[in-house]
């Protein structure tokens, strides 16, 4: 970008890398909101925000090996330094990472929260994106029941902070133990005895079930049939999943605090293989997305993969994109406003030095406020801030600088009204919340 | 990460990636403290936020080739459908390309600002990292001068919102016309005339003076007579390099609006090539930190690089690292608490349900509360508070249940007081206030 010779041998393209966003401020009004609503949802609960880089050490996820995510879907490369680094594709195990670090200074229950960018490498389509960020909340240091109730009422919050009420979606909750105590009488029926292959076969078996709405039942139906050597999976896993006693307390537990949108399925598995106990998945209610919107559940072993003894743990990750489309769907996106109410047009160039201090003074009391610097005649001063959605303007001329009196035009039904500089800021607040 | 099998064959490291850091919840207190006073300070003045994702193609600083940033500090990599991705070592080449790519559709002036994620490699020392965060502020659309007083008036209230005054800083400024017709005039005199030389030399010269406060004065002195073939470079420099009357303008504006810590400096020249006119940087002014805290100024060729007419654009650049060096040295950071005042601790089992709705209608009512799950003695439960620095506690035992009025105590004085469910509310956020 050698700005010395203005002619540029090729033409570069404006596109973004491939599969990412760009945040034009309407895109990213949107995402601040989300952020904002997430962060006071889980705030509530006393969670308190922590941050780490998107660049992790490879071996972080290495010692997951096998996960399709690792293999396909990571992107990794050598620093020049030749460390492997992994541009982080979840937050677990970072935050797993650092709880193992200073697992003596901290003090448990520990309850954090963090809205990290992520990335993988996908098809690029509809609710799917290279990079995502997804609010991650963990509850590190209980291995009670309230810890399991205590997050899926967060993961409610967090739903009921955008606007959804308990028609718009339903929580389902299973549990690792009731998934893998059904797989194991399944693979006994069949004469599989092999303690190793009985836990490859339910980890197996355990990612199928949770791919199960994203295939056909035919396609499910084969490859249930192929890794339990049962040709009556389906229904035996079904007869077998029983709702445990922890499930019962759990789902009674939320009731109670009117959270009735939640019921058993056992076929929410999650397919990571970290998960120790509860899982659970939130989806719309609207029959046209069946897609999971987010999900979580109980890790209680992850920890003790840094050494030391193990500190039990249960959270949730609700990511930008499938929240953002669950809102368009449901009519729960805000509209787009500037934080500036207020864009000072300037009648005469002589004018300028008092616009400059209306400016100062207004800003000073705590009012945003862009001032006119095109030097354009004043109907396209007024034209810039409509069209960047700055809903009023005041312009100075003589006559203002001589009364100090301004007259504000609410761009949205034309009503104006003459204020002194000392009026303007409760004015605006007034008629912006309106 | 195989939770299956608990013992894994090797304990993972729990360090983070060389030369980034994790952000624990007091860490990340500050670094949001310092985003939240940016952002309130840029967007008095009608700024909008904007992002990107911290992957754009190589291409985009390709263009820019000569750059020690790019050629031996940049991260970059070969994505698994051979696409070469850069992690963004800076922002403007980024917005740049956001602002071309929509001009038929943008207003301007435009005002945005972001505060992305930067990556280096570097040698990690104080005040360097791999991974820093910058605000970054830029004015499109405008080549008058007022653009470039808003733009420093920007950086003066960022300074001013960390609780900075006029005495703890000053800014520097200087315009790349300045120094370009001083080096011309000095590679004249010593008979350089071809012009491709000239326009290198120039070049070279202009980012040997950005690094002078960064090296010997012989070190500088041996270079620049080798550059500029004058022995006399330094002195003749600084005859030559005269305050242009665009330079005398944005000086008195800028004093006339209280912003009196501004002077000329001919050797504030800053790195990038992109610059063409008014350039500034902010300085400490405390000895002990004589680097620049940050910087910027004019770039008004850089769109042109992706095709249409050149879109006039000034802007700056202030990272997290330096600002927070600057913030300890000078007293200003803030002490940590987290968003939730009160810890319901529970004496007696029996009472958890009537705890979890006296902690739903706090949340209900907008107050952040942590509910007790340790399940731990009460001494203990009001040492988890503590530590996790929630100034309150309230604990709820049969007594409480009965009488509906809860003991609050202040854990920093010990003072103690009895309220209803529906006082507490205003109690802790005047208490807070103290």
């Amino acid at each position: 970008m050698t700005a010395k010779n203005n002619e540029p041998t090729k033409k570069l393209s404006t596109e973004s890398y491939k599969g990412v966003r760009d945040f034009y401020p309407e895109d990213m009004f949107i995402q601040k909101y989300i952020f904002e609503r997430m962060r006071k949802a889980v705030e509530k609960f006393g969670y308190v925000e922590y941050g780490a880089s998107v660049l992790e050490p490879a071996e972080l996820y290495r010692a997951k090996s096998g996960e399709e995510i690792v293999n396909e879907q990571t992107y990794m490369f050598t620093d020049r330094g030749d460390r492997e680094v992994t541009l982080r594709p979840e937050m677990t195990p970072t935050v797993a990472r650092m709880v193992a670090a200073k697992r003596r200074e901290l003090s448990f229950p520990l309850r954090w929260y963090s809205i990290p960018n992520l990335f993988r490498y996908e098809k690029p389509q509809r609710g799917r994106t290279r990079e995502h960020w997804q609010l991650n909340v963990d509850l590190f240091g209980s291995d009670n029941i309230e810890a399991d109730v205590e997050v899926i009422s967060v993961a409610h919050e967090v739903m009921h902070s955008f606007g959804a009420t308990n028609n718009d979606f339903r929580i389902e909750i299973s549990h690792r133990d009731a998934t893998g105590e059904a797989l194991r009488k399944i693979l006994k029926q069949v004469n599989i005895n092999d303690l190793n292959e009985i836990q490859e076969r339910i980890s197996q078996l355990t990612k199928l079930i949770d791919r199960k709405k994203k295939m056909s039942s035919e396609d499910f139906r084969t490859k249930s049939v192929q890794l339990s050597g049962d040709p009556d999976f389906n229904d035996h896993f079904f007869a077998l999943a029983k709702e445990s006693e922890d499930i019962i307390k759990i789902i009674n537990n939320l009731k109670n605090k009117g959270i009735n949108n939640v019921s058993y399925n056992p076929e929410i598995t999650r397919g990571f293989d970290y998960y120790t106990g509860m899982v659970f998945e939130v989806f719309d209610t609207n029959p046209e997305n069946r897609r999971a919107l987010f999900g979580g559940g109980r890790y209680d072993d992850l920890t003790s993969l840094f050494g030391g003894e193990k500190i039990p743990a249960v959270g949730f990750g609700a990511g930008d994109v499938t929240m953002r489309d669950f809102m368009e769907t449901h009519g729960l996106l805000p509209t787009y406003k500037p934080t500036a109410k207020l864009y000072i047009a300037i009648q005469d160039e002589s004018c300028r030095e008092s616009a400059e201090q209306l400016a100062t003074t207004l800003r000073a009391g705590g009012t945003d406020v862009a001032l006119d610097i095109s030097h354009k005649k004043l109907g396209d001063q007024i034209k810039i801030a409509d069209r960047q959605k700055i809903p009023f303007v005041t312009a100075i001329g003589t006559e203002e600088v001589k009364s100090a009196a301004y007259r504000v035009k609410n761009l949205a039904d034309g009503t104006e009204k003459i204020l002194k500089a000392a009026e303007i800021a409760d004015y605006l607040k007034t008629q912006s919340a309106l």
